[in-house]
């Protein structure tokens, strides 16, 4: 590695409605040299930052009441950390790439023009992901901002699973199944081609199961269906989000209850799934693990069950299942709800060892299971930063 | 049988939105001395009634501009057909029972009120069930008129499937997963009781798939969860309802298109599903099976994937499946449908025998099928004879 590569960052940003995580990479390889997160940005904002070895760095003060004045903050701990630090790329989560992008792209104005555009179909995620952009553009001119979409893995689904069953003008103009979550299973799958190419040759259900909630049948390496739909609300219970539901309640909503756009919106994406179930108790699974009530179990159970359901039709849509992942926050830590989602599942040819499971081991399958079940921690960051790195020309594998 | 019992009726009426089924049964027997149909109520209204030989009854003049003329036309053809009968009770087809109902139930005008204040979910079917209840009530005077409910086969479902991921205040006020199909899926139960008892003991998924269609998982005889929800929109595609949707399609139709309730409600019943998908060109299976078109191969495609679909969740939800039935107008008649739907499924172990489903049999399933495969000719009006004959007082199986 020369001076220059030695001296060369990446940073991958994933901007939440209150959260900015950051991962800062070198110019080749997976480990970052920092990663932290900007949590609840406004008035009680705070930011944790650490370095390779885990050790915490020192934040340069800074103003964690907006996401710019929490880039700006981190930007000024990384460069006292790393000083002659060059920027090569800035890669950006972006929930919604819609029809045009089925790749990363380099942001320009007419980009970000694009993406505003989509703002309504994910107004937890969209603005603040280009909020995210526009802060790294002010504190990075003239660097490469790079926009990796959650939609970009989903995009070559057959029609079936991209179309619902409504005029069809509305297909033509865009009303389709985005998927979303596509960094992950994206990761998912290029780490299941590195360690079981043989499972990835086969059928794989990916269970991305943290705040935000979905599935996805991966058959030969492909998106070809996925839990999440139109929207960042359909498929499974989330936190705060409802999932699945019979267009008929928002109807009954509008008709009976009188309420408007606005306040429907409200209800479905933040005071549903786990948090509505619960009768309002926690929309956190660990919360709601320790809780052992009533409340708790209404959520946990619908959660459980949704997910079985989604496994049996994602199994149905490729003709069966070699494996079965979980990855995200739940998926990678809650015993529980790996234990029980997988129970009754033997007629899958899904069989868990107990152990395995309680050990939070990668494979957890027993030894006769027909169907492998793995956990994969996923690493939207790793992607996120490979995508800035092929846009800065930073070819990875050869660099001197 | 006395001569009391020859001369007494019983009517089963099914009110659509522009049609009227009817079926006369006598005191006793599952074979309709009358049956029949008004279309089109309105000013094209048609009326055809053909008694039990299958010969076409002299239809007395009326007015069919609205279920209450049509019925009365109905009333006064069979009086003439059958002088002398007295009508021991009437049964009527009620979409819609909501939290109230698990049983049949005989109508008074209480009944009829809380009847009422369902009609916004179920706006194709509820308020036509009501006025054919009221015209029944003028044509009838003291004959018990008797209410039979498609949401209350699957009253007794558990709360997973009853819910929806809102807040849990919704549940309370009766906001749930009713199902619908109901006397279908009765009908079904009892029949697969009387033929194939070994398999009404185990996990069976039942396809009721007509212009409504939808799936219902029955778990030693109860049903345990359904592919409709709230309202008649729900789970499948329809003939013109959209099936499952994702909820933020409907806040795009209201904020970027800024639709009303009404023409949402337009598009979700009445310009989707099969019409919807094909742009156009019909919501009738047999025709889309004959255009072989690029349009009707979307809607029939789209059709055949949701079923499989809905068939693994199903599955997964009861912890696998020994037998899948096929009923209503497409399950009953489509050997397109049933063998595209069967594809793929071996997985699952279904295999039908191509000859038998060909020829319509009984049991499609192969000699080497692990699950079995069949048809049931499903029959709501026996159903809703058997009710109205029970209010009655008539005791099956030991009249005189």
């Amino acid at each position: 590695m020369t001076s220059a590569d030695r001296n060369t960052g990446i940073l991958a940003l994933n901007a939440g409605s209150s959260s900015l995580k950051v991962a800062l990479f070198p110019a080749e390889g997976d480990e970052p040299l920092v990663t932290g997160q900007a949590d609840r940005i406004g008035p009680e904002g705070t930011l944790k930052l650490k370095d390779a070895s885990g050790a915490e760095l020192t934040v340069a003060g800074g103003d964690l009441t907006s996401h710019a004045g929490a880039l700006a903050a981190i930007i000024a701990t990384v460069k006292g950390a790393f000083p002659g630090l060059r920027m090569a790329s800035v890669g950006h989560r972006v929930v919604h790439g819609g029809l045009d992008y089925a790749e990363p792209v380099t942001v320009t104005e007419a980009v970000l023009a694009k993406l505003a555009e989509l703002e309504p179909f994910a107004p937890l995620h969209q603005p603040h992901n280009i909020a995210g952009i526009r802060a790294a553009m002010a504190a990075f001119p003239g660097v490469p901002q790079v926009a990796c979409f959650d939609t970009a893995f989903h995009r070559g689904q057959p029609f079936v699973n991209d179309t619902f069953a409504i005029p069809h003008r509305y297909y033509e103009k865009g009303v389709r199944r985005y998927g979303f979550h596509g960094l992950s299973y994206d990761y998912v799958t290029s780490e299941l081609e590195r360690i079981a190419p043989h499972l990835m040759a086969g059928r794989v259900v990916v269970a991305h199961l943290g705040n935000g909630a979905s599935m996805c049948a991966i058959y030969k390496g492909r998106s070809v269906a996925s839990s999440m739909g139109f929207s960042a609300l359909d498929g499974l219970p989330m936190g705060t989000r409802c999932g699945q539901i019979d267009p008929g309640v928002l109807l009954y909503m509008l008709d009976r209850e009188h309420l408007d756009t606005a306040q429907i919106r409200q209800i479905l994406y933040n005071e549903s799934g786990l948090l509505g179930l619960s009768g309002g108790l926690s929309n956190d699974m660990r919360t709601l693990e320790e809780a052992d009530s009533a409340q708790s179990h209404r959520a946990i159970d619908y959660f459980v069950f949704r997910v079985q359901r989604e496994l049996g039709a994602m199994a149905a849509v490729m003709g069966g299942i070699d494996a079965l992942v979980f990855c995200g926050g739940i998926g990678e830590n809650s015993r529980v709800i790996r234990r029980r989602v997988c129970e009754r599942l033997g007629w899958m040819g899904i069989e868990i060892d107990h152990g395995r499971n309680a050990a939070n081991a990668t494979v957890l399958s027993s030894e006769f299971s027909r169907t492998t079940v793995m956990i994969v921690t996923t690493r939207e960051d790793l992607v996120i930063a490979r995508a800035a790195r092929a846009a800065a020309g930073i070819n990875e594998g050869v660099a001197a």
